[in-house]
């Protein structure tokens, strides 16, 4: 049953950097998953309303020590290098590649494989409260669907991209698209398939057309991808100027950066997610901010394979949409609570520089910190808007898509005294240690799909 | 029952980056907590052993999942600060110190607020696998003595400080030691007072001489500090060059360096443990060595304090003894292994550098980066040798301090796939995601002191 009202404490970050809390408020939540209402404690309906839903039956009560948070919008995973989250990361880049990534990525041809290992990574992600997830799967079409198929049965928000990758020079024999020809084609047809498992502009689970970056892809196939977006709608990912090496090679081939080039073949788009964007100059953020697309800001990856940081602060002053994302598994977290906490650390980091050696005002990047609050909206709010989607916030008109926290836990490494701490420090406590084990149930679209809580029952009430 | 021998497949970090594997090892453990003696698979003795052990109902056999990894050592903690965990970490240091911090700490001469505290403190850490702990306690006698009394009731090996602060120009009034020689005074009792809790040289809990840092001190109270430590052998332990501030403050009040003037009052001694030492320069470092001194490396605390980076490449390559401090709560994590995390990231980040504006040779500091065994040996082997003591890897006369972790355990977001994971993998994954879901049982000196596993059983058992 979607259709609920639930009473408690909840927090979010509705407008960047600010939260906002709403305590001891009622959020109204219809039929069709959406909040329709948010009745703050004290005005003149509260009680009567509460009342009513108990009546009902529609009253969900949070408990002592337990909050509402909204849930977190991961803008990038590779969901293939799943079972490599944590290990390989000791090796360069083109080792990790070569000799870890496209050989695991090529098993997926594999669709038995593939089911295994996406049955795990979608339900541990709905676990760690990542509600919306944006994927890039592989270049196989059955298991790309069963992905979709996957996301949609355990009722996680999802965009599921094939990737597209047809460059004879940039990709292994073993794993590639035979030409661009066939991979347009494919990815027609897979943008159709999926639409068919999730039907409806409401539906939970989007294609998304996904080349994995400049270098592997043909001009042919960008091309022929751009025009696809601009005939079906349907959003774009990427990877955009992470390293030195994929921006150099970007500049000799086209004479331009990642992001003119991607605009040049139609692929930068309203909603487009970019991911990294470390190199990315001035101009290439107005661009981007012109055209409405994203950043998938990735601290942790790119502290392994970039050598870089995106510049955060200098893209939220020129109001590029810019939201979190884990990419597992070049960063070996899958928690977005994690990514916040990498997001901070990275800000800090950025701010203060690296060399000691070095003077003071010659170490790092002024103003490039940013609040717990602000990483906080990136991971959900930003995230929503970077995608065009209504989550991310407690408002009337948003997707009732949510985690109950539950901060007494067992083996919570959130520890609240109620002398001492104000509603902000148990916010902030939240954001900066709790896991997994306080997430005591994810909502996606008003149906509980995981969390500690148990989920078998949950699981069965997913109907869709 | 201390006496044991475990059996099962043990990873472990004996030197420097070098991870060994133990596959299906014994691991015999004498009455007296310390291991006796690590018998290899395939080792002419270790059937009968095993045999043995069983029939003695000594044998500790792990399940499949199961992997023993040893304890982990955090080598700097402010006890008092556990409230103040993960919040007001976005204000300036000095409103941290000034509105949060010193306030928080003076409520300690409330010695029943102090037991509430630390016993919620020293059971969380130990959930999270610390098994050995250096902590900052208060000026306070009777909170610090509880501290003491607290690890060593719950089975932790610790150091123990009460702090000394006696500068009324750098401490606030109501939190501060009255003068140089009641200080000294009361540091000399709580000695003999710890002592006395946890008596002989092998004991599990220690006293620690702690001056807060050279600001805080006045040079009385450091050089008496320095002789008391000569006359009784205690470690000490203090901040070292945190900061831009702190590390001009003491140079202008001394025209040398942190490390010189500590060494200076006799207080740069083996084994005493050094927080931060971000800006020590080579000298320093050379100083620090050849006093048999070690670092507590804090990297997430710098990150948002100190807007440095401890130089721990520099620090090994010149055999400076290093270790992890989590730096509770400067750093909003409680777990080591979240500081393996840390330092991980800060290594990778002060390679890449922060700026991508700048050319790429001019970003960062040339291999800084750490491999994830050099980490771990940071947070187990390498904060021993930094205390001296026999903990941190399974050896014949080391202690039996461990950590039986489950990568099967409810709520783990370490993923194990047998086909695709070479133990290495294990290693890596357990490194770079195990949570305290994962800690299914705790040992210190032999005995069960916490996990997952319930410790209301093995609370029982700690007879000490
Ligand atoms: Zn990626
Ligand atoms: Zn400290």
């Amino acid at each position: 049953m979607r259709d609920k009202v639930i009473f408690g404490t909840a927090f979010h970050t509705p407008a960047r950097g600010r939260l906002e809390v709403l305590r001891d408020a009622l959020i109204v939540v219809a039929g069709d998953g959406r909040i329709t209402e948010v009745i703050a404690q004290g005005s003149g309906d509260h009680d009567a309303a509460r009342a009513r839903a108990a009546e009902q039956g529609r009253l969900v009560e949070l408990g002592a020590g337990e909050v509402l948070l909204p849930g977190l919008v991961d803008l990038h995973i590779h969901a293939p290098q799943w079972p490599q989250l944590g290990k390989a990361l000791d090796v360069p880049l083109e080792v990790w590649l070569r000799k870890h990534t496209f050989p695991l990525e090529a098993r997926y041809a594999d669709v038995a494989f593939a089911r295994t290992i996406y049955d795990d990574l979608v339900s541990g992600l709905v676990a760690n409260g990542t509600t919306t997830a944006v994927y890039f799967a592989t270049i196989h079409m059955e298991a790309s669907l069963a992905l979709a198929e996957i996301c949609r049965a355990r009722g996680q928000r999802a965009f599921v991209g094939k990737v597209a990758m047809d460059d004879p020079d940039q990709c292994p024999p073993f794993y590639r698209d035979e030409n661009a020809a066939t991979a347009l084609d494919e990815m027609r047809r897979f943008i159709e398939a999926v639409r068919a498992i999730a039907p409806g502009g409401d539906a939970l689970v989007h294609p998304i057309i996904t080349p994995r970056f400049i270098p592997s892809c043909t001009d042919e196939l960008l091309a022929a991808l751009g025009r696809l977006a601009a005939e079906t709608g349907c959003l774009v990912q990427t990877h955009c100027s992470e390293s030195d090496w994929e921006k150099s090679f970007v500049e000799q081939r086209f004479g331009r950066s990642d992001a003119a080039v991607l605009a040049g073949f139609g692929l930068l788009r309203q909603h487009t997610v970019l991911a990294h964007s470390n190199f990315v100059s001035d101009d290439d953020l107005d661009l981007i901010r012109a055209r409405g697309a994203a950043v998938a800001h990735c601290p942790l990856s790119n502290a392994y394979f970039a050598e870089a940081v995106f510049p955060l602060r200098e893209a939220l002053d020129r109001n590029v949409r810019v939201g979190l994302g884990t990419d597992i598994s070049g960063g070996h977290s899958p928690s977005l609570l994690d990514g916040c906490r990498h997001a901070l650390m990275a800000g800090r980091m950025r701010q203060g520089g690296v060399d000691a050696g070095l003077p003071r005002d010659r170490r790092g990047v002024a103003d490039a910190r940013i609040t717990v609050a602000e990483a906080f909206w990136l991971a959900t709010a930003g995230g929503g808007e970077a995608l065009g989607l209504d989550v991310g916030k407690f408002a009337a008109g948003c997707k009732f898509d949510a985690l109950r926290i539950d901060v007494e836990a067992d083996g919570s490494n959130v520890r609240v005294w109620p002398d001492l701490d104000e509603p902000e420090d148990v916010f902030q406590k939240i954001v900066l240690n709790a896991g997994r084990a306080n997430i005591r149930q994810v909502w996606v679209d008003g149906v509980c799909v995981g969390g500690t809580a148990g989920d078998a029952g949950q699981r069965a009430s997913v109907s869709r």
